[in-house]
């Protein structure tokens, strides 16, 4: 163990840690639950006192020398490399100030290291004069949020979502001849193509896209330098631009500097919106799940048009049983998502005066959506949507049965009289041409012109 | 139109209405929404203020002219005679003063009118000093919101919910013989009883009604007596006790005083609580719901178990289409509950030192949630359950098609061979029994003492 | 009574009700809660009839008299003339179906009436055959359900939302120069002016109109020309985009047909997704409102630095109180809405195959957000932020005793000494610059220079 | 790596992994999300897989010695010494059966290990006809959550919310005679003790316990014995009761087989009505923690009547700050667990037939949401309980201040002159005392008689 120091007095560290007292403090504080700060959260941050470090050098508030070796830590951080450094958990203080501690805490004693001196002598990096320089954990936190958020959707979510979409455009493609019953209310009713039933889904998920693309540019918008209010205190009058422009060049995503600082702290309406969208994914993807399982339910005593891959066993008494199990695992990542979301909606709205302070719950649970809904999309796609194949026989038996294709007869013979038709076939059991004939509304010949299922989709 | 006065000064309000000013400033500041005070609540005021001008007469603190006056308005108010001089919205004051001042303001000018005197001249009754004598908006109106719920669960929730399980057990005895397969993951799996399925839901709906009712002595317990933070100022020391008793004699119901007033006036945990209850019993109807319509589903093309009641075309474009719309409205009714149960629980949350500051939306969510189940669940057990048929061909074919009975091999054969039965009959289109035979696994004779689907269940 | 004739046979109907059979039954079998079809949906439904007779009149499908017939009941519809007619509840059939039968039904009396004819006769026009010629209700209610949410939107929602946050404006002007502490977690910290913290506002709102405007372009598209499930059977090819136009045209708003009308009947994305915007806005507006109360409690035992009107007598127990009630109605609105964005979040995962069945509760609880939410904005306007004004002696006295403006100090002193003087100053009970001279860190001319509030701002 | 092999054939599985087959196909085919079965349930498995093999063996269905295997394997597993082999995620099969499997698995080849076997040879332990014998994932894996639960709220949640009570006990001894103003509405109100204020938290915390100790007995009921869908197929008729007595034993907390299994593996209303417990301590712990971080909002420019204790530092830029960071804390936990109870609840409600395939996502959030109340109650009571101490200059100043004494003279001057000594003490920033007098109510000996703050508490 070593000491270290803050505001509050000293306190043992394990020797081999670079954080300090603070997070020392905060573990000690703060035992709760399992949930450590995502890692997502912790390059943000090493982005971010990255691009702090090289405006501050700019701006001539920072010596070149220790700007160089805060660099060089937070490339550190920024790579993963110093992950078990930051042990922190969600449930501390809702600014997140410990986590950003954490960072400067890290960084400091990584770059005295990197300096040659002695760790936690805050010399010559100290946590809070450089690390932290012009920042607040008011600021800090919350632009590390968008940072991370931004992120995993560029590259995590989107992706993926496309993937799925474009695994279910190979399926619309292989399918858009196959004339099929269509299903109102669970009960027969008129055909359509299995094409155009995907088609839907492809549509859904077009917009679900669309949606959260939408949502970005609020995600842009970079709370640095507001500092501990909003007003900018302590900060130069170039900081908040050029450090928004030195994250943008990092990443390669088009961060900006929010032009109303006192909302980027005190509301995070921005990922609520955002969550909106995911949650709004999320219940296209249980629509889609929920179909392609119910249609493949069976395989004898079910709908069974769709024959599911068999990935695993799925039952350990039922010998031979398979399962829609990535409909299951998608599915209930679509209700987790949809639980996400009510926190969030609720976390979004409880800010007071200058600062929300929900902060952790907040980036926690919408990278969690992200991340659930990402790597669920991709799954559904590889293990399920791939393998996916038609039980023509089926759909073809189910496609000549149905009592509904009597809607055609409409236009010709009117709603009244179609309805008898269709009465009279069901309660005799017979075909819809037997009763029509029967009824002598129409002859066969006229029956069989007017009633054809691939004309009607 | 006539004069009306409280202590912001003079009010026009219309000649014809009962209430005075608070009430007209009301109407004018809170033109939100559609949404108005449920008479449930308007009726328990009205038990409420009946109850305290007997107790505070019977105290020697109101003179029994003036507590005949108000209890005789009271009754009217009780009775619904009254109910459209109640116009405000549940959009108000969050603590509800100003439906308590509607209620001070109807019966003062009504006991007023009784007495011959003048409306709005505040003699010889005075909303505040004889109306809401020893009461405040703080006690009255949460004693109130816990005599409608109470109310309304033990004369309508209860009594329905009831009459569902009776409809079920009929149909459950009725089925108990009728065997089927069963269905996990929606795929085929080993045969239990319709009995026995709908046996599943007594228990649940069993349970329910459990939960619900031990939700209600929490409810029973009334906030009067604590007037404005808790601490029962300006009440006689037996107040709250017989006015209790009082409200417990008019209902019929052993309502108690609250023994602690402060979290009674600044917290709602039992109306959470209750909520958390019929939010249980929404999934329950959900689920049951869920499967009816989907056993249901066809009638050709679908599952097809069952047959539900043709109560109305269900279709305005398929001629003699039938839908599942008992379950429709059910499943609606479910999901509206969780909707309110969401509101519920994060404004009972939101209390804030001695009130919280959310009663309307609590008590309006509330009702609504307990109406709405009472009443779909008689529809759900009228118009569908009591009609409800089975299709015992279809159940047949499914039963002798199933591949799952395979699971009766594994105490004999071993999961890994039953496991190769299962998927060469499978694959072949075959039976299990040729499948098993020719595997060489067991003869003829075995595999039929061994697979029995009616001792399966 | 007059006897009306469905599909289903003979009913008994109110003979001075223009409703048919089909809303009968509905009454009978679906009397649940209080809640009815909003009239919004009934003037959007009478929209969609009076376009689709136009264009059925115009592909040559319908005779022009029977069409001039249809519009003129329809355009009675609109106008709300025949709103008694529309008793049908929330609690049907998933579809709407009901309440799409109720119109035309209602229509299709109204035009026989008309015509001369007899009620009930479906002659000259037939409910089914000609109301709803080329229609189902699977586009039909869809479509009233986007035309009425985006009028609601356009014409109520979004002017009451720019009401206040002009309003806001006004006092970001009057505040501009009023320099007041700021307050993180709740604690004292460094100055901003008022202007400044009522600016967050703005921002926030001018968000969420964005927000809200872009989830407009996906409700502009309209299910109308998928008839049962979305392949259109039945329809001219020019239906869809024609009856779009002439929506458009009556509406005076940009709606098309959707390009995917699988998804238009099946999913409600574009509900959910409007939903989530909503609550968005709710956030936004429970902070505004919380902030504001807290900043005018007391007035003499909080915070104080604001003065909220005096609409009414805030109690009926405590004389003189005045209480922030037009924040309490908001921020019940708030959490209402977010129980309904759960509700509508719920209901839109719930689709089948070609048809969500859960449209009548979506719609409802949409409407009653817009309208909350827009009745709220314009209330909250019009009743508190028009009538704010602010305590100056207050908001002095707090921003000459924060510790916090010691922050300050940090780039002349560095963040571990001036957090000495904070902690002097707070132990002592002192001030900062007492604290800071006698601490030696700076002289009182120096600690004059750098601890200027205004400058801090 | 070594071969191992399920009914799908062979598959690669990591030499030092004692899981085999079928948990390696999970690995690959459920690569979503970070989050893994939690150790709670795998423990929870491993008492279960114990009691199972006594009682089988007991009931001479398997053979002493193999039993002897399992069992000792089992002990490992309940001592989570074999943790590591449980690596399975959450979002995997809806019922659980793959981490069934795999603890078949880990305890098959750990108990072939111990037997001098051949890892992944089934000899002489095979996973499912051995450890799985009797059993199958739809009944093994809701007991499993059911114990789980159990175990976690007897051990963990219950005594921590009880040691947070006992620590608000101390403080309101210690507060009770501290008279104080009263808010309501956030507005100056009558005076209270703290302690009263106090006592009210108590009041919610000890009915919250009682509602989670009555949610207790519905989990107590365990769904083994019902195997594949309720009817107990390849079970021996006691087999039931034993393994629920022999759960009992193990863990000393009083089990019992589910009178209905038809429920207990279609529905999980268990949790459900569990997490609405929850969500409801959730909503008290919100109240609470607001409350007391409001009371010692300030230092100086806020309530400030508590003072909190000063763990860490509050700020990275504000030197000296401190912040309320354990009712953060605890905040962001109730909002997290009333996140959790939204999923809970909708994916109860989604339950088919014979099972509900949303088991994982169940017991992951309710354990969750039991830990997370547990340990934040546990650091509330330590971190900020034990050392919350009162600022007493300022709640007597306030106490001094509040025009809202006046109430008491409602009885002696009647409301409406009552209001009009508080309107002028207002107006001309005067005391209630000086006002009335000037207005001729009453004498200052009267006044002082009846304006007793200490008495009207």
């Amino acid at each position: 163990m070593r000491i270290e120091q803050d505001s509050m007095g000293k306190i043992e560290v394990p020797s081999e840690a670079y954080w300090g007292a603070q997070t020392q403090r905060s573990l000690h504080y703060f035992a709760i639950g399992h949930d450590t700060m995502p890692r997502e959260m912790i390059r943000a941050i090493g982005i971010l006192k990255k691009a702090t470090a090289i405006v501050n050098k700019d701006l001539g508030k920072l010596a070149p020398e220790k700007a160089k070796l805060i660099i060089e830590a937070a490339d550190e951080v920024i790579s993963g490399k110093l992950n078990q450094h930051f042990p922190l958990k969600i449930w501390q203080t809702g600014s997140g100030t410990q986590t950003n501690m954490n960072a400067n805490e890290v960084i400091a004693n990584r770059a005295i290291e990197l300096a040659g001196g002695i760790l936690g002598s805050k010399d010559p990096i100290h946590p809070n004069d450089h690390v932290n320089m012009s920042q607040s954990s008011n600021d800090t936190f919350p632009t590390a949020m968008h940072i991370a958020a931004v992120e995993e959707i560029h590259r995590n979510l989107l992706p993926m979502v496309t993937k799925l979409k474009n695994s279910l455009e190979t399926k619309t493609k292989e399918f858009q001849n196959v004339v099929k019953i269509g299903r109102t209310h669970l009960m027969d009713a008129v055909p359509l193509t299995l094409g155009q039933e995907f088609s839907g889904y492809i549509s859904q998920l077009d917009k679900d896209i669309a949606r959260i693309q939408q949502s970005l540019p609020d995600l842009y918008e970079l709370a640095i330098g507001g500092t501990a209010v909003g007003t900018g205190l302590n900060t130069h009058p170039d900081f908040a631009e050029k450090v928004a422009q030195e994250i943008a060049q990092i990443t390669d995503l088009p961060f900006i500097s929010a032009p109303n600082k006192f909302a980027a702290l005190a509301a995070h309406d921005a990922m609520v919106m955002c969550s909106g969208t995911l949650k709004t994914l999320a219940g296209s993807l249980m629509k889609i799940a929920n179909d392609i399982r119910w249609l493949g339910s069976g395989p004898r005593c079910g709908i069974g048009e769709l024959i599911l891959p068999a990935n695993e066993p799925g039952s350990s008494i039922m010998p031979g049983k398979v399962n829609p199990t990535q409909c299951e695992a998608m599915t209930m990542v679509c209700v987790q998502v949809m639980g996400y979301d009510t926190a969030i909606t609720m976390a979004g709205s409880q800010g007071n005066f200058e600062l929300n302070v929900f902060k952790p719950l907040l980036i926690f649970n919408l990278l969690n959506s992200i991340r659930l809904l990402a790597d669920a999309c991709s799954s559904f796609a590889d293990h399920l949507v791939v393998g996916l194949k038609i039980n023509q026989e089926q759909i073809e038996h189910y496609l000549n049965n149905s009592l509904m294709l009597v809607t055609a007869l409409n236009p010709h013979i009117g709603y009244d009289k179609a309805a008898k038709v269709a009465k009279k076939a069901y309660e005799e059991n017979t075909t819809l041409e037997a009763a029509c004939i029967s009824l002598g509304f129409l002859s066969q010949e006229e029956f069989k012109t007017i009633i054809n299922p691939e004309k009607m989709t």
